[in-house]
């Protein structure tokens, strides 16, 4: 296929005639509807993490896209999106399908794929998706939110001049910031950390998608060593509704997370990101792969 | 689609000729190569559960054929099924396609089909898997085996009459049983128990993602009510390697479930593998529908 299948697209067109900048997730994840379920972007430069665009923010753009078929049945309550290469710093397609609708369940199948050497459109993403319409039923939560400092007594704001997304957030460390020495000493794999995007806005589902991908690799903390290392799958389920991201707004979220075991290249992370009220929004889960 | 695109299929064809039985679990994951990445197969009764076969069949299948492609790269690290709906008792159609192929990694995504209505193909599951040639590494273990009784003295073999697959399985429950009395009085969601084929099989990449889905509804036991739930979503992360599962053989493996939350409609479950070494071979998630 020609490299112009994929035309420019992003902040700049998103935003012709608004008159005003729009934040920059709203710019990120902007995209422009070419029918039958396609959906074009570009990589938003204040979003590039050390290699291609912040893997949050790739996921947020495909549930961006779901959100904006015609046919999505409800709300989203499952994500999974496998990275396949780093995204390129150039035009992207979603292609999202509908492939079955129940009752009160619709599942979705995604593509990203970015011009590949000689113009051919090449995958970068696959992702399985699911939305449905919840009704209220009986509810118990198994996993309390920890007892921590409240965010104005926690750490100073993270700092990372390698990756333009960090800037992106206000985060908080509680327990388990980037190590300073990097010796090889590290002992656990545990992160909480306070969050909120550093611009004002209400959280959404694509936002609350790229807040559960915010942790470093737990690689670089367990062993306090800066190996390369990506996430090769990555998994939201929702618990949050509607109703609670409203209530939410624009408020601080804590996020946990933990590895269970490091082997031969590939590494699990288990997370969770609570309203500051304490109430389990999201778990989330990624398989990563790092070196050495 | 006709439906004639779905011949037989199943333990007396994959049996043709040997002279003797097949293990279950192997005829069960038996499939006819019909080239292209497809290949076609039958649930097997000695696997149904409640409303169609047991979910970990499902899946140890569908990694079956991305195990037969002959283009595979290495071995399975990570895979995540989607149950669309629930899979009849008729032949079914697996397709599996390497969608991109890096240095040490590949990435897939499979579609399982069955006849619906009309005699059309309609998907009833859709999956994302990632192969890969693994190294040796650095490693840690940040989830220990917790400390239970051997399996010996654990508690007697689960029987379940409602669903023919978990007589496959010796299963001896350690803590978080299937609750006697249904009044809607439980207060955790925490399973853990040793399991193993009941008829001896050397462990491999196929049977440890069916153990995986080994353990009943978190809500049934949470709430002690057999609410109508199924699987949506489950992802299995393989830490264990070749070399790992060979160790293992046809030992017991100790499994732990337990749920986060449960919240209109929705809750998650977060699970573990281990060797009866200590060794984490599994970790694994699933996102499930119930009701009321």
């Amino acid at each position: 296929m020609s490299r112009s299948i994929f035309p420019a697209a992003g902040p700049a067109a998103a935003d012709a005639g608004s008159g005003t900048l729009p934040h920059p997730f709203d710019a990120a994840v902007a995209l422009q509807e070419r029918g039958e379920g396609r959906f074009g972007g570009q990589p938003h430069p204040g979003w590039h993490n050390m290699v291609g665009p912040f893997g949050g923010i790739t996921a947020a753009t495909v549930l961006q896209a779901v959100l904006r078929h015609p046919a999505r049945l409800g709300d989203p309550v499952s994500l999974t999106v496998n990275y396949l290469s780093a995204v390129q710093d150039a035009p992207f397609e979603v292609e999202v399908t509908p492939v079955r609708t129940n009752r009160s369940t619709q599942h979705w199948t995604a593509t990203m794929t970015q011009a590949g050497e000689g113009g051919a459109a090449e995958p970068v993403l696959t992702a399985t998706l699911v939305t449905a319409l919840r009704r209220p039923t009986w509810g118990a939560t198994d996993m309390p939110m920890p007892e921590v400092p409240a965010p104005e007594s926690a750490g100073e704001r993270v700092r990372f001049k390698g990756a333009a997304w960090v800037s992106r957030y206000d985060m908080r460390v509680v327990q388990g910031g980037l190590p300073t020495v990097l010796d090889d000493s590290g002992d656990g794999s545990l992160t909480r950390l306070w969050l909120r995007d550093a611009q004002a806005r209400p959280l959404d589902f694509p936002a609350l998608a790229a807040l559960a991908d915010a942790f470093y690799p737990r690689a670089w903390l367990r062993r306090a060593r800066l190996v390369p290392a990506g996430t090769v799958s990555f998994t939201v389920y929702f618990h949050a509704d509607a109703a609670a991201l409203a209530t939410v707004g624009d408020g601080w979220l804590l996020g946990q997370a933990q590895a269970q075991r490091f082997s031969n290249n590939f590494a699990d992370q288990t997370g969770q990101l609570w309203s500051q009220a304490g109430e389990l929004l999201v778990t989330t889960h990624q398989w990563a792969y790092y070196k050495e």
